[in-house]
């Protein structure tokens, strides 16, 4: 897994990014003293290079009515099934992530939903999943930390 | 919570918007027929009205050497001293994501490193946290679904 | 799940039918000086906006012969059969108590029985029921609080 | 634990009060072709004998803004502390039902709460209290079953 | 379940029989001042009640080669097989003790085996049963306590 | 741990003993064609050696009002108490049974009570002792097996 | 189980061997005033007795690319099925271990593998053996001791 | 991690000691068509590499009275205690393996013994460590596998 390397312009090009995604690549050449060009150059560079994979509106779910938040552990029957029911998830909306895991669960999912009820029809959702054995939720009552902004700092520091 | 009342325009610019953060206005009102003016107008009353709360930068983490996930439960000593904790945590950048759950943890936080040495030093950070009781954590093997488009589009369809 | 408005006047009267739901209308009016016929007037109201479902006599299951509690933890085969399950649950008079729950089980009951024998007998129907898996029991060895007046009041209290 | 004795109209008397509490003296004894002051004897008699301990309210709990259940299992620092936390756990309306339990727990409760936050705030409460180590929560998606009366009837037919 | 009445006589017949079942009737009759003919009448009549069910050797299984005892808790594929696969762990002999059991495990077992490899045969038998679905070992390093000597005195002396 | 070698004639008086331990010895030696001297000399020859330890009434415990049985898991706050708590367990005649085990508890103990009531204060005297962490308990619905018989048989004839 | 008698001789050849398999017997020889040939000779003999099975490189796997350990605990469907299974994972050669063990799992492996990625493609392997029911993972962040000349040591001190 | 470059030569060499770590150099050198001084420089060069690290014999424990193995999980207070705890129980030579692991337990480490009663002092000495919060054990009934050989050649033969 060879890192592509990144110099210290593209860390701060990152670096603006990261705050803002719709800040124009003339404010960022302004800051970092670079032509409007090069910083182009260099997103395209990174993106052509799969380091940058896109971007993604923050979103209040919970003022777009959507505040309830489970993790849910899945059992498959079998692990030769893995393929096919992440298949199944992907087709529900309201799953955000999956994860292959090790230790009790063989796949564990963060969901989304609008309330108790809709959460109750999500996890159905999963159970009814051909191949999908049991599944068992823990209910989150306030999500603390959603920030992947640190890190990403944190990285780009580090490199 | 009562919900913000959107309209089909708002719907279909966030629409737009979620697939591709950079969109230039301009071209957003040429789909959708109606002046940039508007477009900037609509962007920002969601914004001020909390729905729209930034944007964000998807990167690829595993070239950038940080290829290991794992989600790590905390227990408390006592529950009073949550917020302490989550402040605590805070100062993680490697903490991601972390929610007040029911169940079996207080806390549960999704984490990224970059191997099984940085993970244990990470968990260990955690460990290490005044009123921190123990921890238990489970590793990702394959990050299989990491989208919240389709919730978006699926939010914004059913509106 | 909009709520129905109630006001000073229907907090009161209920609080006074929480604490004993015989007591006649005439003593209620005279205590709030308005007119049995206002009493009777909202107490339909209320019945009719579903929010005084009925009423119930509070027994001694002890002195009856009742002593044992048990609550059930029901592992399903599959959550599709839940309401296939509930239905053939709901023919066991012993089980007073049952919910559909996140966590370890699919659905959660409350039995009472006579004794250790009887709560046997009781949670073989229940593992007898198509579709159930497995159940899990959890013995009350002391019912310390029973007492929805003390919620009653504290909802009047904060309307 | 001698069972008191009830007869035949007893049951009877008892079946009627079942389905509606404040049904009238003199329908019962009109139904049962006995006076009323039979009826009036007969019930006082069974609330000096502890039987009827009192009557309540059914309330529709989701249109009254609580519709968030859950089970809450306590664990102890020391089973010496449970009068004193049990005393505890009174003073909080929103446990409704308390049990000293074999098993896992120390303490089991049923909580009603207006919704996640509250329920958050709830668990709190529980886990603050002096002597109380660890609690573990179990969250309803539907009440399914909630009904004492079929329970009674079933005693009253096998007497 | 009535409970047989024992007078102040057969307490001490019981309490020395305890102690000794090989006590010749003449030396209780002389301890306790009334004929051997009194005392074989009482214990016949203790035997006929059900009381006395026989006796049983004290032996010392480590000198016989059986010094290793396990616990092993049996999950049944459905509690209905419970008496059919009660009969056949009642045809292993290293099988001592068996209950139907609440909580995790359907039926709970004492096993007592010469060594570790002996055990796993057990073990194994158990797990062969039809109808069994697993078994959970719990392996005992030290008998510490096998006495109901204790108990029977207790019970004597606060009847 | 040699063992103890025991011939022929000595399994088969213990075969004898096994089903009653009060059948007189010129019963026994009637039936093996020896003297009665005999018998008496290898009986005390294993007393001796330690293998016959003594005899014990089998009683009905649920006759004699103790028809609750359960099994207690001990978990201690260190095992440099195990031999304090072991005696202080020793001293509450309601504990028949104490091992020291693996795996999940550190030690197991089997209880006989009264009844639900009687349970309780037996769990807590175990809970309340000094050093004693936490208890979790499993209660016995049915005593299916509890048989030394079949194994002291077995024992004898594989020699 | 006898034990082979080893003397002190033969004690002090293993203790020198133990630390490098590869020290040529003249040089073990000297340093016991023993002849070459006799050192020959016993290790020959303790060859013959099965003692010693063989040697073994100690390898850094962790330079040689195989950085990842990991123990599964694997669940059958039938412990009947155990030593097909065994035959099964037998052919795996990323388990480097495997017991049959009590408690929670059937049988317990170590593995090692390249990274997070290899170690899913090997407990998929486990996952996929007929007659697997389900595995769990537990992931070593450290291989801190692992080291049986210590014991080694240790037993021919004690002998 | 850089992985070290080992040749075909290299392999094959590693091939032969794999099987027998005794073998003499001029046997290698005679199969591989190279002299012995090659092998001698090339095993010379991989010792420096660090890739061998050492011989051990493969001795049969059982036979030597060591037939208990055991998988120990410790529980510590808190896990900046891990380095201290490693250091004691590397003071215990019958903990042959231990592991800093995620999940359930904090340390995981593998024991043999004598027997049932050496084990338990095993475990008491572990338990006893200050720092030490529990333990938990899983006792080996078979030990079916251990073979790094297959492992070994595996490596080599992908390299």
């Amino acid at each position: 897994m060879a890192k592509f390397k990144l110099d210290e312009i593209d860390h701060q090009i990152l670096d603006m990014l990261i705050e803002n995604t719709r800040v124009p690549f003339t404010d960022i050449a302004k800051k970092l003293l670079i032509s409007a060009g090069t910083v182009h150059v260099r997103v395209k560079k990174m993106e052509d290079a799969g380091i940058i994979k896109g971007s993604s509106l923050t979103l209040d779910y919970r003022k777009l009515g959507y505040s309830f938040i489970a993790y849910v552990g899945v059992f498959l029957q079998n692990t030769s099934k893995t393929s096919f029911v992440l298949e199944r998830i992907n087709e529900i909306p309201f799953v955000t992530v999956a994860h292959v895991t090790t230790g009790k669960f063989n796949i564990f999912c963060k969901i989304r939903a609008r309330n108790t009820e809709h959460a109750k029809d999500v996890i159905f959702m999963l159970d009814d999943i051909e191949g999908v054995y049991r599944t068992e939720t823990m209910i989150s009552l306030e999500e603390s930390i959603n920030d992947k902004k640190r890190l990403m700092h944190s990285i780009f520091n580090e490199l």
